[in-house]
C-alpha cells in the first residue's frame, strides 16, 4: 500500500474564517467523524487538504455521485491469472493506512455507500468486507470526513437521521470581503486593488440570488476571473467569460450582471 | 471458519432500562428470533453486543441497505483458479457456526434479503442455498436478531406481516435522565455534573420534535458532545459542533437550540 | 442427485380442519397442480410437508420473492475448470427426481418465474431449459404446489388468469378454537388450560382487524407465546414480547391488546 | 442439432370448430406467419401441436414473459474450455431446422424479442445474429406462429402495427356445448352424461363474467374437474376444488358459483 | 470480413412513386446520410435494398428496438481462449467495408445507440470505438440510412434536433391505386382483376382510420391476401385471415371491414 | 499511447464571429476548463477542432449520451490472457497525453460521468482511478472542454452549480448573414450567389421558430443543401430533401417552408 502518494506535498493555502481549525483538531483528537456543510466552491475541499497537511496524515478523497456503489468504496474481487483476488477500494485503503477519508458530496451517493460507513463512525470503528468475509479494524489514525451542500438537499436525497447523528458538523460560507480579496489576490496573482474590484463584483452577484440566479459567483469563479485578467484579458471580458456566461442563460440576469461589472470597473 | 473473530473481546457496557435482559434470554433459550424497535442511536446495537457477550456466542452484524441482495447475505460463487467456488455470506456463516446474526435496519433491504430468513425463523431452522443446491441446517446455537426504526416505516418499506409474525419484539427508547447521565459520564469521560448538564440539553432538544426538528439529539450525540468537552472545547462550542449544526440547517431551530444550550450552561 | 436430503425425516404434525387430505390426494393421483390460499402462519407450509411425508415423496421448497428470476428456479450455467457447466435449479431438480415442488408465496416472484411453470402444469408436463436447449420430461411422481395469501393480492401483483386456471385450490384459515388450543398445547409444550387462555387472546386479537390492525395473531404467534411461557416468562410479558409489540406500533391498538391480555389472564 | 426431440410422438387430439385447419394449411403453404387470438385455456397450444403433427414438422414452443430478451430467443455466447462459443436459442434452432416456432403469449415479451422476428416475417426470411455477425437464412419449412390473449391487451402492452400487419390471424373461443362435452368426456375420462353436466356448469360460470368474475371456467378447468371426479371425488367437491376456489376469492361470486353447481348436479 | 454475404443476390423489385431514386443517388454521391419516413409496410426497407443493389454496395440492416445499446451496434469484447478479443458490431462492419448501413426504426433505440452515429454523419466520418481506444475512419463508400414512422413519434421517443438536422429525408406513403395493383399482382401472383379488387379493399380500409382503426391495411397485407387467394382460399376467407382479424379486435370495425370486403367481391 | 492519431491532420476551416479565439487562448494559457454553449449545428465541434489545430495539441472527442457511465470515460478492467488488465478510457488517455478533451453534450451523460471531472477542473488537476487505486496527475498541456445546448436544458438534466462554476463559458450562435454565406459557399462548393440564396432561406426558416418549428435550419443543413445543389439537384428539390422534410412532419409548417423556398428561388 503506497501511503506516500496520499500525503500532501506542500501546504495547501487556507485562510481560516473562525475557530474551524481548533474544532476540527478536537474532533480529530477523539477521532469523531466530521461533516462539512456549505455552498459550491467556498473552500471545503481545500480545508480538508489543509487539515490533512497540518496533521501530517494521508488524505484519500472520493467524489461521490449517484451511481456510486458500496463496492466502489469498499473494494471488489477482480479476476487475475490465478483466479479472483480482492482489491481494496479507497475507503478500505484509508481505513487500513490510517488516512483521513474525505467523501465529497456524500448525499449524491446511493444509500448502500453511506450505510457502509456506519460501523466506522461509532465505537466499533470496523469495516466489514462482507463479500470477502473479513472484518477490518480501523487504523488508530483513521478519520472520516464528509461534505454536503445544504442547497441541494431534497426529500429524496438527504442523509438519514441515523447517519447525521454520527457526525460533528461545521458550517462553511463564502469568506468576508477582506479575506476573499486576499484569496483572490494570492490565488489569482493580481494586484490588491484589482482583487478588491473582483470581490465587489462577486458580492453584488450574490445579492441577485433572490432574483432568479441559482447561486452567485463562488470564490472559485472570482479566482478564475483574476487569472484571466492576469493572462491579459480586459476585466469586462474576463467577467463575461468566467462569471456571467457560466452562471446563467437568462438574458435579463445577464444584463443585470453586466451592469454590476460595468459599475465596478476601475474607470467607472 | 474463523469463529473467534466474531467473539466479543471485552464486555460491551450496557445499562438495562427494564427487563429486556430476561426477555431476551427467554427468547434465546427457545431460539426464537428477536426484533429490536427504536429510534436512532438509542443503544440497540450495543444491546445485541452485550447479549452476545453474556451468552458467550459469536456475533455477526450486517448493516442492511436498499441495494443489498439475498446473495450478499447468503453467499455466492466466486471464480478461483479451478473454476468457481462457493463463498458463504455472513448469514450462512452465522448459521453454520451457531452465531447470533444481527441484521441492522433490515427494512432497508430488498424483499429477497428478508424472505431468505423465513425458513430460518420457523421450526424448519434451515437455510436453502438455492444456487448451490445445498440445504444448511442451522447450528443449535444460531439465532436471528433484526432491528428497525419505526420512525422510518413507510407503506413502501415495511416488513410483511408474514415476516413480522415470526419475531418476538422489544421496544427501545432513549434512557431516562439518571441513566442517560450515567452513560454520558462513563462513555464521554466527563464529570457527573457536566454529564447532567449535557443530558438536560439533550432532553430539551427532543421536546423541539414537534417544531420542525426531525429527531432530537440521540444519546450518541450527547456522548460525542461530552468527548469534545473532555478534549478541551468549551461546552457551547461542543454543542454547536456535535449537536446543533449536525441536527438542522433551519436557522430558527438553530436559534432555539442555542437558547437551550445557553440556558443550561453552568454559569447561566 | 441426492434425493434423500429432500425426504422428510419424521412426520410433520398436522391437524386436519376438513377434507383437505382427501382432496389433495385426489389431485395428486391425477398429478394436478395445487394452490394453497390463506393468511400468514396458518399452516400452509406444514400441510405440504405433511402431505409429502404421507405420500413418501421428496419435497423441494422455494420461498419466492420479487427479485427471483426464472434462472433461480430452472438453473444456470456456472463456470468450472473446463468451462461452463449447467446446474439445475430447485424446480428442475424436483422435475427430474419426481418431487413435490412447493413455491411459497409465488405471487411475489416475477412473471418469468411463474410462466416457466406453464408447460409443467398442463398435459405436456415438460420443462424446457431454453438456455441449455434441453427439454426435460417430468418424472411421473412430480407435482407442483404453490401458495399465496389473498390478503396481499393487488392489481400489480396477482396471478394471471392463464396461471390460476391451471391449479386446483384449497382455502386455509386459522383453525377453530378447540383445534388451535390442541396445536398450541402440543407445539408450545404448555398445559391444556394455558393453551386455551392463549387461544382466547389470539381470537380476540383477530377481532381488532377492523380497528387498525393489519392482521391478528397467527397460530404461529400463539405457539411462540406458549413457548416463552414454558421458558418461564409470566404470560403478560410473553404476550407483550411475542404478540403485542411485534404486531403494531400504534399505541391505542397496543392498549386494546393489553386490555385483551389482562382480561384473559388466569387471575382476572 | 437434434431435430427428433421436437417431433410430436403421437397425434395431439384436436376437435376443429370451423375451417381453421384449411386456413392454417393455406398460410403454411405460403409460409405466412400466423397469429392465434383467444382466451385462456381454449386450445391454442393444442391446435399448434396438432398442426405440427399433421404437417409432420418439428415444433419449438417458447412461453414468453416480460423478462425475456432477444438473446433468450436468438442465442448467446457461452464460456467453454476454449473460450466463448455460440449457442443457438430456440428461435434460431427452429429457423435452421425448418421447424414451426410457436411464441406463446408474445405480447408479454419485451420489444426486442418481438422486433427480432421482423426479418423472418417478410420476404427476407432471414435472422441476423448481430452479436455473432452471422446472417441465417431460414430453412424452407420454417414458419412462425404467435399467440396472444386480447383480454390482456393494454396500451402499454400491445403489438406494434408494424408487427401485427405481418401475420395472418385466427380467432379462438371456447368450443360449443356439444364439442366441449366431447372434449371433457374424452380428456377427463368420464361418462357422456357427467361430461354434459360439467359443461353446463362451465357455460353458466362464463355468464357471470359481467358480474365480477375476470374470466369464466376454461375448457381446461372443466377437464380437470372431470379428472377429479374420475379419481373418485364427489362432483360438488371437485367443483369447489378445481373451479370455484381457483377462480375467485370473492365470497358473493363463490356463492353464485356454488348455486350454479348445485343446480346442475344430477340429483338436483 | 465477408463482404459478399451483404451483397444482394438479385434485384429487389421496386416500383418508384416519384423522383426518390434521383434524390437518393444525389445524397449518396455526397455521402449525405438519409432518413426514410413513412407508415408500416409501405416499402421503405425494399427501397433501401433496391438502392443497394443499384449502387452495387453491400447492405447491412439492423432492426432497432428499445433495448438496443451502443455496444450492439459498435461491437464488444468477447472472451476467447487467449483472453478478450474485440468483435465489430454491424455498424462498425459497415463502416469498415463501405456498406450502406440501414438502421430500421431508429427512434426505438436508446439514445446512446443514436448518438454513436453523430461523428459518422458530419465531415468527420469517423467512428470512435471508445472501449477499444480505436478511431475508425469510414470507408469512402460508407453511407448511413435510417427509417422512422412519424405515426409512432411521441415526446418521449423522438429524434433530437441535433440528430434530425444531420439527415436528408424522404417521405414514403402507400402507392397510388394503379401502382399498388401492379405490386399486388406481381408479388401476390394473382390476376390483374383480382389485384385491383384487393387494392380497392385496402384503400377503403384506410378510410376507416378516423373511425377507430389504428392504421389501415398496408401494401404488405394486400400482398399476403393475394398469396392466400393464389393458394386457393376464397377471397372473403383470405380477407378475414390476412386483413380483418389481424387489424382489430373491435367487433364493430370488423363488421365494417367485412362489409367493405363483401361490397368489393367480384360477384357483388 | 498513440498520440498521433489524435492530432488533426489539416487545419479545420473556422470563421471567427468575435473574440472567441483570444478568449479561448487566455483560458488555455491558464488551463481553465471551457464550456461552449449554443444550438445544434452552429459550429461548436468545429471550433474545438480549430483550436486544437492552432495550439498543436491532440484532441480527444467524446459524444456523451444518457447511458454513458464514468467507466466509459475513465477506463475499465478487461480480461486478457494473464487475467484482467486496465484499459484507459478516452478521458484518462487525454489526461496522460496532454490532450484537449472535448465532451460533447455533456448534460446528456449521467452524473457520475460529470462528477468524475471535478478533480480535473480545480487546482488539483488529478484524476483518481478509483477502481485501479491510481491517482493520475494531469499532463501540463491537458485541458477539458464541454459543450451543451441551452435549448435542451431541463430541470431533470442540467449541470449542477458545483459543475457550472468550474468553467469559463462561450456563447455560440448561427453566424451572421455574410459569414454564413461564405461558409455555405466554401463548404458546399457553390457560387456566391447561390450561397446567399440558401442563407436567405435558412434565415427565414429560423423566423418560423415561434410558429411550431422546434429549431430552424442549422448552418449544417444549409451546407448540405448546397452540396446537393452542387451534385445537380434543382434547388427546390434540394430544399425539400435537406431542409423541409427533415425539419418537420407538420404539413402547415412544410407549406410555410415551401413558400419561403419558392420566394427565394433565383427566378422568383
Amino acid at each position: 500500500m503506497d501511503c506516500d502518494q496520499y500525503m500532501l506535498e506542500s501546504e495547501p493555502r487556507y485562510y481560516p474564517a473562525g475557530n474551524e481549525l481548533a474544532l476540527y483538531e478536537a474532533a480529530y483528537s477523539m477521532r469523531l467523524p466530521v461533516m462539512l456543510k456549505g455552498p459550491t466552491g467556498c473552500g471545503k475541499t481545500r480545508f480538508v487538504e489543509h487539515m490533512a497537511w497540518r496533521l501530517q496524515k494521508p488524505l484519500v478523497t472520493v467524489s461521490c455521485h449517484e451511481d456510486m456503489t458500496a463496492a466502489d468504496l469498499v473494494g471488489r474481487f477482480l479476476l487475475g491469472s490465478d483466479g479472483t483476488y480482492w482489491q481494496d477500494g479507497p475507503l478500505t485503503m484509508a481505513v487500513r493506512m490510517g488516512a483521513i477519508c474525505y467523501l465529497d458530496e456524500v448525499v449524491e451517493a446511493r444509500q448502500d455507500t453511506i450505510v457502509v460507513t456506519h460501523s466506522l463512525t461509532d465505537d466499533r470503528r470496523m469495516l466489514p468486507l462482507e463479500k470477502k468475509g473479513e472484518m477490518v479494524r480501523a487504523h488508530p489514525d483513521f478519520q472520516l470526513v464528509i461534505s454536503y451542500n445544504p442547497g441541494y438537499q431534497s426529500i429524496l436525497k438527504d442523509l438519514k437521521e441515523s447517519t447525521k447523528q454520527r457526525f460533528c458538523a461545521l458550517d462553511f460560507a463564502y469568506p468576508d470581503r477582506a479575506l476573499e480579496a486576499q484569496i483572490v489576490r494570492d490565488e489569482g496573482n493580481v494586484s490588491d486593488r484589482l482583487a478588491r474590484t473582483i470581490v465587489e463584483i462577486g458580492e453584488k452577484s450574490r445579492n441577485l440570488g433572490g432574483e432568479g440566479l441559482a447561486e452567485g459567483a463562488s470564490t472559485r469563479i472570482l479566482v478564475q476571473m483574476a487569472r484571466l485578467a492576469a493572462a491579459g484579458l480586459p476585466l469586462d471580458q474576463a467577467a463575461q467569460f468566467a462569471l456571467i456566461i457560466p452562471l446563467t442563460d437568462d438574458l435579463d440576469i445577464r444584463d443585470a450582471l453586466s451592469g454590476i461589472v460595468d459599475a465596478c470597473l476601475p474607470g467607472a
